[in-house]
């Protein structure tokens, strides 16, 4: 079992760090200051086995970092989480840069030649930063099973082989079977996976129904 | 059966015009010039059903437009085809706007907040748009059947309801099944299935197969 950093206290964060502490992990949640209210409210929700903290506290604490973030704020999480405290370290990033200024459904703030996962990796070069369960409802990142039998698809993004080794482990772990989850190859495919969210977005609004996912049939 | 014209002789012309002509419908297939040799090889394989013809002579010939040029290379068919010949006429864009000149795989010349399908019910107002079968490998916009029984998903974007029902009743034709063609809703949301294209690339480079597609299960 894993010290883990979850950063960021919304649905994305509470959902992960939830499925951690079900499955035997310890979970540090980060914010921007220590007494943020909806943290306290996850760890006392798993007393003993959650803690609260900065993010500097919590990337301190955590040998791997999902970033649980908004993506417009990502990159300052991980600035004001320090370098000392995330470098070397596996930075899972399912955060999506939707940008909500210009209408709805949002775009995206960075897309086409570049994308979140890149620039995070780019701006802190000595994290590994893995892309992975940006494409579904938090709901059913860690539940595969809700729909299909957990018969669909989830890829994963990264530049270091053992990184992603890391990270697939983890997807096991939630319930994603070897053959669903697909390589896509290095951080530069995260274009690919965050370019889908506006296809997600559209696929949600025509079916009213945001528990989906797509299967990849050949 | 129906006059068509289908623009572009490249792959995907070929194959949706050599379907068309199954079917029973008249095909002419337009390009820039007459005399195009792609477009004579087509109409010789298929005597007395197919012709050749300008982007104008095709678009007046055509009760519906099939859209089947390079995404890049779109709108200035269709501004050769002239608006008189093209007016209040269905257009089926299957285009998408890959740029090449960014490096590969290929980056898009439009997206986010714009989308080809949009720019070109923008350019030709008086046009019928509808958006659809751009996220596949041509061989499977007409055969269907060739992966998982049929059972995967098309996608189709328009603001107008009974153009996009004239259009699905030709996808049925082509094989696909009423479950599995989603109405996305307005020409707008040709941003999503245009945008999925990146991912789409990287499937393609991760599995090394072109022959697959995606099926929304939830």
């Amino acid at each position: 079992m894993s010290k883990i950093a979850v950063f960021g206290t919304g649905m994305v964060g509470d959902t992960i760090g939830s499925k951690l502490i079900e499955l035997g992990h310890s979970v540090m949640m980060g914010s921007r200051t220590k007494d943020n209210e909806k943290a306290k409210a996850f760890a006392n929700k798993y007393l003993g086995k959650a803690t609260v903290g900065t993010y500097a506290e919590a990337a301190a604490f955590g040998e791997i970092i999902f970033n649980c973030t908004a993506g417009g704020g990502s990159i300052e999480a991980l600035k004001m989480a320090g370098e000392k405290n995330i470098n070397e370290k596996i930075i899972v990033d399912i955060a999506n840069p939707l940008d909500f200024s210009k209408g709805m459904p949002p775009s995206l703030s960075v897309s086409n030649t570049h994308s979140l996962g890149e620039e995070i990796q780019k701006t802190f070069p000595q994290t590994k930063v893995v892309k992975t369960l940006n494409t579904i409802w938090c709901g059913l990142m860690v539940n595969p099973q809700m729909i299909n039998g957990g018969d669909h698809s989830i890829f994963i993004s990264g530049n270091e082989a053992s990184a992603k080794d890391k990270v697939k482990g983890i997807l096991k772990s939630f319930g994603w079977s070897e053959k669903n989850i697909l390589d896509l190859g290095d951080i530069t495919t995260a274009r690919g996976t965050e370019m889908y969210l506006p296809l997600w977005l559209r696929i949600w609004g025509a079916t009213q129904n945001g528990a989906f996912n797509i299967k990849i049939v050949s």
